[in-house]
């Protein structure tokens, strides 16, 4: 009997080309393929719900993949032990056989994390942009707004992706205290909380990016309406991966 | 004109063999005095407030040391440059002559982290004892007053050291919510916060270790006082190096 997995994934990026499969390279989704076929002798392929570039971390990846038998009690366990510390599986169920996890999602929460104006801090330099800069992070609440709702955001959009629309639905970004991880005495870490129905090629990193620089006031605030109007490729500046995680994917039981 | 300075230091211990100087392994400060000695053009000798082991961290070790000449305002800077990410100085002064970071030293703040219940979190498996048992915290609130207050602790005191004397005053211990670093999703990290006017060889980690292994039913509640009344030296379970910070060191000013 064949069914059908949904996992729920957190990966330390730092040391992985990224989630997708390439020559050379060890992605997440490699070491997930490799751990889950040799435990059911047979290739596994798994279908993950975005690609994290290389660096870019995740609080809630999801996975989906066929398995050639219903889900064994133990197979999380046995999974994690085999992929060690970087990866860690926080759930796994049976679902639909209809159940994919990228086209089956329905929107997604990233995290930008970001140490703000001292030296880099020991503790999270893996999970933030280190910005040695005196930025206005008012100048930054002053301009989420002009990006929430529906636009085109092609010129947010990296060269070298291939969605057929780039017409995208950004239902919050929020500017917040605090990183990815905290050092217990930290008060010098922010993170952008970005909720949306889908998000473009290094869309996030490249909106972080161009929205510290103004704030910075190495761009004019215009520069973001120009980007905004803009059918792209993005000609501004992208922020570094390691600030970045995928924090959660929502399906229909989400909503 | 010789100058004394005072720096204020935070290292992730991961990659380093402790604190003090010994043969073919890289510690702290060995490339504290490294960087030091390459910018004063002369050997410079440093005093650190507390030797911290192999793996175990800093949010707030102190360090003292001669110097040629008045303080250059970047030197800060520099020294941070030279010592990479692992290492931030985050605070920098001229001192009177008489002040030593090992004697002139008051009260000395300790954190422990732990990662109770579940599977490594990638996020701080470097910041926290994973620990994947069941653990009752209200034993470990109910023992801590017992080792509260001055007592003989040659019993938590792991052979190889050489204090004077083995008395101590622990003015409290907590046990909180969060690690040395919280992933920004977390429900699953402790710390014990100890604050004492000093702490013997590995103490910390014995007590950690102690109160864990009651607290998961390995030993009985009375081991504690067994272990607090014994002359040492320590024969319980030492809580592993990377839960371990040293967080603040407290001098007269600071009192």
């Amino acid at each position: 009997m064949h069914t059908t997995l949904k996992g729920t994934i957190r990966y330390d990026g730092t040391r992985f080309h990224g989630w997708q499969i390439q020559n050379n390279a060890m992605t997440v989704q490699e070491a997930l393929e490799k751990a889950l076929s040799k435990i059911a002798n047979q290739h596994i392929r798994v279908q993950g719900a975005g690609r994290t570039d290389a660096g870019v971390h995740a609080l809630g990846q999801v996975f989906s993949c066929p398995w050639p038998r219903p889900l064994e009690p133990r197979l999380r366990h046995a999974l994690s032990k085999m992929l060690g510390p970087d990866i860690q599986i926080s759930a796994l169920e049976e679902v639909s056989a209809d159940f994919n996890a990228r086209f089956s999602a329905k929107a997604k929460r990233y995290i930008y994390a970001m140490d703000i104006g001292r030296a880099v801090d020991p503790f999270d330099a893996r999970f933030a942009w280190h910005i040695p800069y005196q930025v206005d992070l008012d100048v930054i609440r002053r301009l989420l707004p002009t990006l929430e709702g529906e636009h085109d955001f092609a010129g947010f959009q990296s060269a070298g992706s291939q969605f057929k629309t780039t017409v995208r639905t950004i239902h919050s970004i929020k500017l917040e205290s605090g990183g990815l991880v905290t050092p217990c005495d930290a008060d010098h870490l922010w993170r952008l909380v970005f909720h949306g129905n889908g998000f473009l090629y290094k869309m996030v990193r490249n909106i972080t990016g161009t929205l510290i620089e103004i704030a910075r006031g190495r761009y004019p605030e215009e520069f973001l309406a120009t980007c905004l109007n803009s059918p792209g490729p993005f000609r501004g500046h992208c922020a570094p991966p390691q600030g970045l995680a995928l924090a959660k994917v929502y399906y229909d039981e989400d909503m």
